[in-house]
C-alpha cells in the first residue's frame, strides 16, 4: 500500500490508500487574491497568519506556501519569490505544527523553500516538460522530499485522459531514474471545468483508478477547478471530492474553511472505511445535547472521584 | 448499454447507465409512519396526495408505492394490502404522471398493483429466495414488466458481498430461465449502516461496479439505510449517493424531498456526464439575478414583438 510521508518539525502525516484523505490548505496563495498580494510586498502577514491558523482549525492536515507575487517594484519572480518564500515558510511553521507544500514554478524559490522548511515537505511541482524534469528532480532527491507531479509537458495539456497518463507514468519513470521512489510522486491527473469540458468529471475518476492501480501512485488535485464559472460552486465541488475519494484520490488542494466541502471529505473517509468508528464524524456532527448526555456521566464519574 | 424501460400513463423513463440518476420517491409508505398508517387504516389520503405532489415537484423521477399497514382491525396483510395498494396507485396515478414502483411482500398485492397499474412499473422486488423467485418471476413474465432483485436469499443477508453477488446473479439467470433478460433486473445489492458495519460503503460501490460491468445490470438501493443512527444523516446521505453514482448505481429509492440529497444527485449527473452541458444543473442553482439579466434580452425581444 503507497504511503507518502510528509513531516512538520514534530509532526508526521501519511498521504495514502488506507488514510483519511489529505486536504491540503489552498488560502496562502496571493494568485488571485489582490489584497493578499498588496499586503505581501509591503511586508505585512496578518492575513497569512490567520489563514494559516484558520485553515489548520478547519481541519487542513497540510498548508500550501505560495509566495507568487508578482512584485510592483520589482517583476522578476526570480530575484523576489525566494526570500518571500523563505519569510512566509518561516512564519507559517512558526505559528502551526502542519507539514507544509512548498508551491511555485520558479525553482529557486522551491529551493530557499526546501531550506528553510522544518521536517519533509512537499514539493508542488514537477511537469512532464523535460526542462522541469531535469530541474525539480534533482533538487527533490537531494531533500529526499516527495513531489506533485502535474500531468502536462511540452506539448501542453491533453484533452485527451490517455495522454495525460502516459505524461505521468513518465513523470514517475523519469522520478525512478533519479532515485525517487512511486510513493514520493503524488499525481496531479489535472481537473479541468466540468461547465467547459463535460467529460472533465468522468476523466479525473477514470485516472485516479488507473494510477492508482496500474502504477500505484497516490494522487492529488486543485479541487475546486472542477467547479469555475458554475453556480452553487460549492455543491458540485462536495460532490466532485466525495466521487474523487470514491475512486481512489488520496489529497487535494483545497480550501478547508467551507464546511460543505469538509464535510463531504469527512464522509468519503468514513464511507471508505478510513474514519474508523465514524469517531471523526461523529466528533464534529454530534448534536450539543447529545454531546451533554454523553458526557455527563463522565462529569459526574470526575466530580464523584474529586470528593472523594 | 443496459436500458430499464419504465412508464405512465403518457411517460417514459429510462434507468440506465448514460441516463440521469432515477430518483424513486421513497415517502408513500406507511413502514414506520405511524401517522400515516393511521389515515390510510381510516381511509384518509390526504398525506399520500400531498406526498405525490411534493416528490414529484422536488425531482422523484419515480414513485414507490407501498401499502404495508398492519390494520388494527384486521391483522392479515393477505387481505388489506391488495385492496389498499390497488386504491393508492389509482390515487397516486390520477394526480401526478410518472412511473410508479410497486412495493409489497405480499405477491397478491404485487398482482393488485400490477392489475391497477397504467404503463410499465417497476415490482419491488424478489429476492434470492426459492420460493419467492418462482412466485414473483412467473408474474413479472406475465406483466412483461421489470423487477428489483434484493441480493438476499433463503440463508438470510450475508455481510460477505462476493455472496451477495452470487446471489444477484442466481436471480438474473433465474429471470432469464422464465423469459426476463437483465435489462429488466435492477439490483440491490443491499445497504448496510456504515455506523454499524465499517465496510458497508466499500462494499456498495465494489459491488455496484461489478454488477455493472460484469452482469450488465442496473441497480438501487434504499440509500439512508447508509447513516442509519448516525448524527448529520443528510451529510453521509448525500456523499453516498454521490460516490454510489460515480461507481455506476442508476437509481436509488429516496426521500426527494431532502435538498442536500437532490443537491448531490444533480451534482453527480454533471460529473458523470449525464446532464449535458449542466442544464438541470444550472436551472436549480442559477442565482435569481443571474436569470433576470439572462432572461431579459429574451422578454424584451417579446415586448418588441408584441409592439409591433
Amino acid at each position: 500500500m503507497t504511503r507518502t510521508i510528509v513531516e512538520s518539525r514534530s509532526r508526521t502525516e501519511a498521504i495514502g490508500f488506507d488514510e483519511p484523505f489529505c486536504v491540503i490548505g489552498e488560502r496562502i496563495n496571493p494568485t488571485g487574491r489582490k489584497m493578499l498580494a498588496a499586503e505581501l510586498e509591503a511586508g505585512i502577514f496578518s492575513t497569512v497568519e490567520a489563514d494559516a491558523l484558520q485553515q489548520v482549525a478547519c481541519g487542513a492536515t497540510m498548508l500550501d506556501v505560495n509566495a507568487g507575487v508578482v512584485y510592483n517594484s520589482n517583476p522578476d519572480p526570480n530575484l523576489t519569490e525566494p526570500p518571500l518564500m523563505r519569510k512566509l515558510i518561516q512564519l507559517v511553521q512558526g505559528i502551526v505544527d502542519v507539514p507544509l507544500c512548498i508551491d511555485s514554478s520558479v525553482p529557486a524559490a522551491l529551493k530557499a523553500g526546501l531550506e528553510q522548511c522544518e521536517g519533509r515537505p512537499l514539493v508542488n511541482s514537477v511537469t512532464g516538460e523535460e526542462e522541469r524534469l531535469e530541474t525539480i528532480l534533482p533538487l527533490v532527491k537531494a531533500y529526499n522530499v516527495p513531489v506533485v507531479a502535474i500531468s502536462n509537458d511540452d506539448t501542453g495539456i491533453s484533452e485527451d485522459p490517455d495522454v495525460r497518463f502516459a505524461v505521468a507514468r513518465k513523470i514517475i519513470e523519469r522520478a525512478a531514474d533519479h532515485g525517487i521512489a512511486v510513493q514520493d510522486v503524488v499525481v496531479d491527473p489535472l481537473v479541468m471545468p466540468v461547465g467547459a469540458m463535460a467529460t472533465a468529471g468522468n476523466q479525473v475518476f477514470s485516472l485516479v483508478r488507473r494510477l492508482r492501480t496500474e502504477l500505484g501512485a497516490n494522487t492529488t488535485c486543485g479541487a475546486s477547478n472542477i467547479s469555475f464559472g458554475l453556480p452553487n460552486r460549492h455543491g458540485i465541488n462536495s460532490s466532485f471530492l466525495a466521487m474523487a475519494i470514491g475512486a481512489g484520490m488520496t489529497s487535494a488542494i483545497m480550501n478547508p474553511t467551507r464546511p460543505q466541502e469538509m464535510e463531504a471529505v469527512r464522509a468519503a473517509n468514513f464511507l471508505t472505511n478510513n474514519d474508523p468508528h465514524g469517531a471523526e464524524w461523529i466528533r464534529h456532527y454530534r448534536p450539543p445535547q447529545e454531546m451533554s448526555a454523553t458526557d455527563a456521566p463522565v462529569r459526574a464519574r470526575r466530580r464523584r472521584r474529586r470528593a472523594r
